[in-house]
Parts: C-alpha cells; sequence; structure tokens
C-alpha cells in the first residue's frame, strides 16, 4: 500500500513537472514518422550536438519536426557518449507549410550559405540554383546546402525544410518550368516593373524568383525570359544590388504581398 | 609648321582616345569639394588601393562621388610610390539622394557588417545603430562601420555616404525621435501590422525603421514604442526572423512601397 501511493507521488510529481515545463528551447528536424510514444533514431551529428554542445540530459525536452506532422515535444529518455534517444511526447502544433514561392538563384562565392539561411527564414518553399552564361560559381556542394537549409528551418520555428534541387543550367530550369507558375526576374537591364504595382496585381497562386550572378544575365538569357508568358520582370530602384542582396530583399517584397506574413508568430518573444 | 601639324594630330588622338575611353569601373568616395581641372588628394589607403590593387597607371580614369556634386569622372594623373593623382574632368551624372529612410538597429555579433553593407545597398540615408535592453553587443567601432558604409556605398552606384550616428541607448533615441518622422517598428511579439496594409496607406514622407537585437525588445521598450504617436508596429509572418534578416527585409519592403524603386538604374547590365 505504501509502495503504491509512493508510486502514485513520483506520477503526479512527474506529470506536473513535465505540465510545468517551459517550450523546449531545441528544435531539431527529425525525417521520420511521428507517432505518440515511438521513439527517434538520431543522425551522429544530431546526437553529438544534443549531448555536447547543448548538454542536454534525461527528462529534459526538445521540440521536432518533420516536415509533414507539425512540431512535437519529444524527451530525451536516454544520453549515451555517442547517441541520445527521444521519445515522442505529444503534438504541440499543427503542420503549417511554408507559401509556394520558389527561389531559382545563380550561386555566389561566399555568399550562398548566407542566401540560403536568409531565403529558408523568409520562408522560401523550394531553392533552384543555376548557372548561368555569366556565373563564376559552377559547381556547388548540394548536401552542406541542405544542412545548411535544415540548420536554418530548425531556428526559425518552420515546420518544414525547403527543397534544394539539383544546380543545373537556367536555359533547362526555364524550359522546363511550369505552366501555372508566376516567374518574377529580377532584371537588372532597368526595364522590370517597379515591385511596388506588380505584386498587388498578381493574383494568389504559385511563385518563383530568379536572381541572376554577380555580372547579371546575358542578352540572350534577358530575350528567353522576356518571351516566356509566365515570366514578369521587376526591378529594384537605381542602385547596383549585389546578387545575394538582392535575392533576400526580392523574396521579402513577395512574401510580404503575396506570401503569408499576415499570419503572427506562435510564440511570443517579450 | 609640320611641328604645329603634328601637336594637333596628338590632340586629337588623345581626344578620341577620351572621348572612346568606356565609363570608369572604379568608383571612390572623395568628400572634397568639386571644380572642374581641380585636384583631389587621396587617402592612403584609396592611394593603395589604386595602385597596388586595381594598379591604375596614368591616363586611366577613375568616377569619384562627394555626397554633394554628383558623380564625377576623374582622370589619373601620377601614380608614386604612395600617392596617386586624380585631376576631376566633368561631371557625369547628377547628385540623386537617397530617399530619407534610417535605419535604427541593434548591432549583432559578427552581423553588423552585413546589415551595414546591406542597408547602404538598399538606399537607407542614415545608420542609427542602438543598445537596448537585451543587447549582447555593448560597443561599436564607428569608424569601421563608416569605412564598410563608404566601400559598399562605392559599389552600389550611390552618389551618398548614409550617416553612421553615435551607438546610443534605444530609450534616448526615442525620446529625442523627431515628431514629423514615422517610426516603422519591428514587433516581433505578434501584435504589429502587416506591411502589406501598412506600408500604402502611409503617405510620402520621412521613415524610420527600428529593429531590435536577437532577444527581441524588453516588455518596458515595448510599452514605451506603442505609446509614441509616430510609430507604427510591423509584423514579418509566422516564422523567427535573425535580426539581421528582419532589418534587411523591412528596408526592402519599405524601399520598394516608399522609396525610390520606380526610378531605373542608371547603367545597362548585359
Amino acid at each position: 500500500m505504501g509502495s503504491w501511493l509512493f508510486t502514485l507521488l513520483i506520477e503526479v510529481i512527474s506529470f506536473l513537472r513535465m505540465t510545468n515545463q517551459a517550450p523546449p528551447k531545441i528544435r531539431l528536424y527529425v525525417p521520420q514518422p511521428f507517432a505518440e510514444g515511438s521513439s527517434l533514431t538520431l543522425t551522429d551529428g544530431q546526437s553529438h550536438y544534443l549531448a555536447h554542445v547543448m548538454r542536454v540530459r534525461e527528462g529534459m525536452a526538445v521540440a521536432v519536426f518533420n516536415g509533414i506532422d507539425g512540431q512535437w515535444w519529444a524527451d530525451v529518455t536516454a544520453v549515451a557518449k555517442k547517441s541520445v534517444t527521444l521519445e515522442l511526447r505529444h503534438c504541440m502544433a499543427a503542420q503549417r507549410n511554408t507559401p509556394d514561392v520558389w527561389l531559382a538563384f545563380a550561386p555566389i562565392k561566399n555568399k550562398t550559405d548566407l542566401v540560403i539561411e536568409k531565403a529558408v527564414e523568409l520562408g522560401v518553399s523550394a531553392l533552384l540554383p543555376v548557372y548561368t552564361q555569366h556565373s563564376v560559381v559552377k559547381s556547388i556542394n548540394r548536401e552542406k546546402l541542405l544542412a545548411h537549409a535544415i540548420e536554418a528551418a530548425e531556428q526559425c520555428e518552420r515546420h518544414d525544410v525547403p527543397a534544394i534541387e539539383e544546380h543545373k543550367d537556367v536555359s533547362h530550369l526555364l524550359a522546363a518550368w511550369p505552366k501555372d507558375r508566376v516567374l518574377l526576374y529580377a532584371d537588372e537591364s532597368g526595364s522590370g516593373e517597379n515591385l511596388k504595382t506588380l505584386l498587388p496585381a498578381l493574383p494568389q497562386g504559385r511563385f518563383g524568383i530568379l536572381v541572376g550572378p554577380e555580372g547579371g544575365f546575358s542578352t540572350e538569357e534577358h530575350h528567353i525570359l522576356k518571351l516566356m508568358p509566365q515570366v514578369k520582370a521587376f526591378g529594384m530602384g537605381p542602385r547596383i544590388l549585389r546578387a545575394d542582396t538582392a535575392a533576400v530583399a526580392a523574396l521579402a517584397c513577395v512574401q510580404a504581398w503575396l506570401g503569408d506574413w499576415d499570419i503572427r508568430p506562435r510564440f511570443i518573444a517579450a
């Protein structure tokens, strides 16, 4: 009887501790099916991060998302030298996808990580690295860029990680561009429309943004773009923007006008 | 007679060479009065840059601006070991100032240079570093930031360099905020208005943007801001933006809607 009471007491304390716990500060992307009570297998990198960087202990909590099932609460159930085990508790927030906005961009030396990070935070749904006639960067490390996108998604409360497509020639991208997706392209030649008039006139739908490399698009590329019925050329004022600035600035304007910026953040910071 | 003809020939060749010259690719900020035929005194850093980095030679041209007189053509008239001499030829473009938009921001570790660079490109007219109750960065190197702003201005075809104000407590900034300048503040608590509805409703005028540090504003700071009649709080959607991303994204939207993005660039790149 004493032992039964003791067990109950432990359960009650444990329940109170759990419900009193602040929302987990650590967020991890774990692309596995989620179900209450099931365990998650972490990568070596994630285990190392939890055990040795964040120094988690048994009983602590981590928020996890898999891109499909929303954000879940997971308890740390074991911390070994090389692996950390998480057990799923309950769904904290239903899945919320980012707006359907792609960003096609010519990777820029030393600035590609920056574009990925900012684009993920600003809610891009897919990243499409391209090379153009004036591109300097002709190859990318896609695995590394994806790792960077995951890290940014974990830090910005997204429930999904944008796809990073294969690096391809812009002419191939344009040849296969979906008929029902508007392509907003940053026309550095000065013949594009002002975003202020262009964006509010577009109906809701699927969008893509295309930003060229440092040297701009070639005459031939401008010509091909102008012939496509899905294309809307836009300008961003009298100053010459770096390619990475142009990508971030254009995405911000598109998200503000056509994206989900009317939704408020879930956590109040102050 | 032969010598006279020869001199004329030299003059004609020299004139043709000059008029055939492509616009200078190098741009320098030289804050001195400009007048046709007068010489410019460069700093040691500028002389070193021209002579040893860009390897200019006598007869080559440099574009210069001083923040008042527009963009001028200057000829390199002497290249010595430690100094380069420029002589002003003619005004290439009349002065064009950036829109009157200030950016007040809490400097972020390792990201302040990035905010300066992007803000200058996006046409900010003044940068106002502040510290807030949650600020981690409490001091800045203003000289270094100004050097960074000058470099960005030289590269983006601006005719002016934004002022960089003294680093000050945000409460002092707000206490002295001009009555006729709208202050758009990034309210990460979620109670701000959507930029899409806020910006088009504002009349043309003087603006300022305020973006807080990583930890957001304190409850007290939010409270003070909400009491100011010049203040309009805005949100940027459901994701948590890093402070540097928020500053760049907000400035892009403000310039697109209230700034000078209806002006086209002067040079056509393609």
